[in-house]
């Protein structure tokens, strides 16, 4: 399809009518997935990045859940309905959307928990070094985690900041224990190239935790072929998991041997309802549960992993590269003389699924695009976020996006009382 | 009506026939309330302390989340559906059952995380002691995050282990930071007097962090009136808000100015949205937040609080004594001769919800139990254990519960194969 050329499609080998790209979605493999979710009507919902959309399943999968193994069969469920598994159940299914082996995912707790876990874990793997590297631009949470763990530490470590732009292969040396990285920047959308980092990392003899959050059932993922030490991720985005849905964590087999968390609750002990008064982790990855695993949301998850697996990842990519580049082309096209800067990489495969733009007037335009029932979000200053899940957006809607977007910057409509940014951003 | 005799009622007040028994039913003024939950025909349900119940509205809430909320509204019910301020909201409700002031009470992870959270934030309010003080038979995974804890932090302090029966009181010294204790064993029962131990904590100059996972919503209770530092508990028993249900903390406010937690993620921040890269805490119990909440757990678990707080407290504990009552007084006019020993204290006023009954059989004859309808659990080695949530059980219930207990015991019919103990218990 990306070699196609007709009468429609300009010099860029984009298509240059709305006629051309609803053919784009006509051929789309992927395209019987989108009826598989519940969107209100009317939506262009470019924000799958923040939270993804509801999978049609999910309230009959979680109303089950609710009604026949809670209510029906009470605590028996933990057994019957192996409600005592779910977290490696839901993490080995997306274990598979990452490349990982059976028996190295989980699906438990946040990603800030997950993340203060395995950072914990990692800095015992590397006890004689010092340093922790993180992007200084990496999603707050990650950084705000690693604060917390090394601050309780006391004055042993360093959190070496990679400012924007610079390189964190440089970053890492002999001292470095440990390296933090979200795979595609929440707001450039930057995508680190992974197999080389780890590998850089390795070189050093340092460990790397990478944070999936916006890559994971969007952008192929090999963690285990690309000797990844640690991951995280996130529920909530691209796996449609719902609102605060459970997080992931990935460990290698080859170091779950070794490993142990501080976070020691009882469900990663070796026997929970043996109630021993002495910790004793499980030999497996087990030993990275915490607290009691939250069922409901555990189910919910479940549904839109099950989803994410039904489509081929490389379709999946390549129509995320596709709509990142019609969403550019179209910007291109349409707004080459506003105010409007892209912000990250250009090459639509040097990033993740979405794409920012900067704009001194982001906050009120945004508004304005979500009162059309285009729906993005805004990151301070003056960040228009747009995201682009392949599971149920359309090629169209990404060129009525950009119509609505050209519309209302190209005659100043976002200047109105009721688009006004609040005074303070709260 | 404790206080009522007639013809039914033998010589310790307590009724000696299933009628009168269902004359105390007739007269229950929280009966109606059991309509208001979802139980299964013909189940006797004696393991609320485990795995509360599920009340009948709680499917159609979670729906109209899951729908309304998530489906339709998407990423916009952060703010439009208060999903945002759900932590504090259903915290805040919790904080009514426990006796909190507003602002003090949170909804949010797992009871394990929080004890984390609360007991390394203590620590640093007595940076200059070095003891833990914990009760030897706390719920294991309460012994399990504080040894996770202080592993952490190295050799610098010590976890003290108050053996089952020694003074709690006594273990206190100089030294000690803080004292955790379970308000309710989770086994024996035991109710520790929360005002006395707390004051003699106070005494010499130590914190204390209360896990109310066995009392919360069943026991009076008034941290705040009673001094309290910290506390934590469980939203799966007796505030029935589903299997894994967000657990809940409690800060005193008197503390919270001081507070930090290493577990400092973005929700925790002063302007999680303002994307800052340095951690800098909300000035008020938000601090305590980690993750992004789960949404559709905390709105089951909203449901579950609201109906608590339907049922005055003085009420509730009034019928979980006689509950109580009951039973150990069922169980020693039928089976006195039985090779049952009950385990805790006599006195239903110093315990818990709930009865424990030694007995070398205990796997095989709970099995029977259960074949029978009668739904308690086994802790090991020899215990069975029994649990009255007075929202939802009837006197009739405890009643027939015994009798169920006395015909399995007194006939040996625990001893068929179908009932055996596995050979391993994982």
């Amino acid at each position: 399809m990306s070699t196609q050329t007709d009468a429609d499609h300009g010099a860029t080998g984009l298509p240059d009518t709305r006629e051309a790209v609803r053919r784009w979605d006509a051929c789309d493999p992927l395209a019987p997935l989108r009826d598989a979710f519940a969107l209100p009507a009317g939506q262009i919902y470019l924000d799958g990045n923040s939270l993804g959309a509801l999978p049609r399943e999910t309230a009959a999968r979680v109303q089950a859940v609710i009604e026949a193994q809670w209510g029906h069969d009470l605590v028996s469920s933990w057994n019957r309905a192996g409600w005592v598994d779910l977290p490696q159940r839901v993490g080995d299914k997306i274990g598979r959307l990452i490349g990982a082996r059976p028996g190295e995912t989980l699906a438990a707790d946040s990603t800030s928990i997950n993340l203060y876990k395995l950072l914990a874990a990692a800095l015992r793997l590397r006890p004689e070094r010092r340093c922790v590297v993180v992007a200084a631009d990496e999603f707050p949470t990650d950084l705000y985690m690693a604060e917390g763990l090394l601050g309780l530490l006391g004055d042993r470590y360093e959190l070496r900041l990679v400012e924007e732009g610079a390189s964190v292969a440089d970053a890492i040396d002999r001292d470095t224990a440990v390296v933090v990285l979200g795979h595609v920047n929440y707001r450039s959308g930057v995508l680190y190239p992974m197999a080389e980092l780890t590998e850089a990392a390795h070189r050093q003899g340092a460990l790397i935790l990478w944070d999936l959050a916006h890559s994971a059932g969007v952008i192929p993922l090999s963690v285990a072929a690309d000797g990844v030490d640690f991951a995280v991720g996130c529920g909530y985005k691209y796996l449609n998991g719902g609102p605060g849905a459970p997080a992931f964590l990935y460990a290698a087999s080859a170091h779950q041997a070794q490993l142990s968390t501080p976070l020691s609750g009882w469900f990663g002990h070796a026997q929970p309802f043996a109630f021993e008064p002495r910790y004793r982790g499980a030999d497996d990855i087990r030993k990275l549960l915490c607290g009691t695993p939250p069922v409901l949301a555990l189910s919910a998850l479940e549904v839109g992993v099950e989803l994410a697996l039904q489509a081929p990842m490389d379709q999946v990519h390549a129509k995320s590269l596709r709509l990142v580049e019609l969403f550019m082309g179209r910007v291109r096209a349409r707004l080459r003389d506003a105010a409007l800067i892209p912000f990250g990489p250009a090459a639509a495969a040097e990033r993740g699924s979405q794409v920012c733009l900067r704009h001194p007037q982001a906050w009120p335009i945004m508004q304005a695009l979500i009162a059309r029932g285009v729906t993005g979000d805004v990151r301070a200053p003056d960040i228009l976020r747009f995201g682009f899940a392949p599971l149920y957006l359309r090629y169209v809607d990404v060129w009525d996006a950009v119509e609505h977007l050209a519309e209302i910057i190209l005659t100043a409509s976002w200047d109105r009382p009721e688009f006004r940014a609040p005074r303070t951003v709260t």
